[in-house]
């Protein structure tokens, strides 16, 4: 069964190395050579060339954003390299509606199609061991599901319709960009107070304001280690389509919005390739608060 | 070593009740008589009259602000109760300087002092495995060091100057409050697009975006069961807390005061009483949403 991932970045990488190790033959693609060489080195097969791939049963979509997944499904020879009954494998944060568009337009090409968005990181990823938030036909299921064990922990299925795990995956990611956003102001304010950033991790970790964002973005911030394992530019993307969903549904979300606001600040002043835990910058510069590492 | 308890709410009765369990003589003071009931149907000796007890050696406040401390110590005839080298432990969240303030009064007239705020919840307390964020003299923590025990499950020794403790309990706060903001937003969001809430809680725990509030309160929010533990007005007070402080130190906190907003609008609407993630009620107002439960 060969697969093809693309988009090689930290989550695409992580998903192309695990399939390696289940034995799965994989392919990566990515424009970015730095990327390519990321998964060669590692013993991957990569190309930069759609062209001349092998005949695939399963792409894995790993890139930026819905017109990424757009352009490179409906707009390259991608789809010319398709086997019968192949399996387009949707991992990238999307509109529930874009997900739904995209869908239609492959189930109409005669192949299958899975919305797939992912969570966990990029240490997750590289070990199999990320969440699938998945929606499509049971049967579109079952013919990957090789491909979905070798990438994951656990897989939810969440019905048939296309959108679904979209609609999920937007819920995980309202929660994940305000709790780095309340892990940057607890922690700026922590540095105001002059307390030791390394014992706030500690000690909040065993109470009750803990998250997962906090615990893993937090040590980034105690550190002063601001290297992008996922930016600020991400949560600009991924709060605005929150956002753009909300609004159609008609709900509010004021915290989602302060939120972005602050994304978009840091995004602004030039530290939107940064680690996302970086907008704890912009609540610094504001504050006249010293954080590790430095005057920032 | 006689202890008492001043306060029986759930954190109060639940240490109360964790006392009794580890044998220590331990009597019980508030005014509600439901809560003097409560302990008491427990087995534990109740009272609302501070004239009527023993002496002391040691007294866990539980009340629910620092004016309600300052009352109790210096207003009322507690304080001639206590034995020599009697200990104050205050577990109620306060104001770092407030902390101070109370320290050195209670020091001042020869006793000794514990900053020991509290995490994790009735039922924790209720099973001594709450988290003390504490901070005083080493002396003064190796003399209440059973009672400490009794009812928690983790002790940090936060320094010795009292104020520690407090600010690890702000800025916990901080992140409490705000989580739970965020899971009555994200579950709103959810409800707006017809998910089922208790799979949402269900795919979010294996995720990112998951914290010990959206874990503990969101379950409430899919139950549509408001039944108090912690309240709506407990978090106008401790965010209000938290922000004050921070602009005593020039931090600023976007997030905290977006969701202090949210809770000051539930308040303000009658749900004050109500479980803290009843402010998702508010947003469901506002979005035009139907909760679980029904129309609130």
């Amino acid at each position: 069964m060969h697969t093809l991932i693309v988009g090689l970045g930290s989550m695409g990488l992580g998903a192309a190395v695990s399939c390696l190790k289940a034995g799965i033959s994989t392919t990566g693609f990515d424009v970015n050579s730095d990327a390519l060489r990321a998964f060669s080195d590692q013993g991957g097969h990569s190309t930069a060339d759609l062209e001349s791939i092998e005949p695939v049963d399963a792409v894995l979509l790993f890139v930026v954003n819905a017109d990424q997944a757009d352009t490179v499904l409906f707009d390259s020879p991608l789809m010319s390299k398709f086997k019968p009954n192949a399996v387009v494998i949707n991992c990238v944060t999307v509109a529930p509606y874009r997900a739904s568009d995209i869908s239609s337009r492959i189930v109409k090409a005669g192949f299958g199609y899975l919305d797939a968005p992912v969570s966990g990181g990029a240490v997750k990823a590289k070990n199999g061991q990320i969440s699938i938030m998945g929606s499509g036909e049971p049967e579109t299921f079952n013919r990957v599901q090789p491909i979905l064990d070798a990438i994951s922990e656990r897989i939810f299925r969440l019905g048939n319709e296309p959108g679904a795990g979209s609609q999920m995956k937007l819920i995980n990611q309202l929660l994940a960009g305000v709790h780095i956003a309340a892990t940057a102001e607890a922690l700026n304010l922590a540095a105001s107070l002059n307390m030791d950033l390394h014992e706030v991790i500690d000690v909040i970790q065993s109470c009750a304001g803990t998250s997962w964002m906090f615990e893993n973005r937090g040590p980034h911030i105690a550190n002063g280690d601001y290297t992008p394992l996922s930016t600020v530019n991400i949560f600009v993307k991924d709060l605005s389509i929150v956002i753009d969903e909300a609004q159609l549904q008609g709900a509010v979300t004021p915290l989602s919005q302060t939120a972005l606001s602050l994304y978009q600040n840091a995004s602004d002043n030039g530290l939107g390739l940064e680690d996302d835990s970086a907008i704890v910058k912009i609540l610094a510069a504001q504050s006249g608060s010293v954080l590790p590492g430095g005057k920032q």
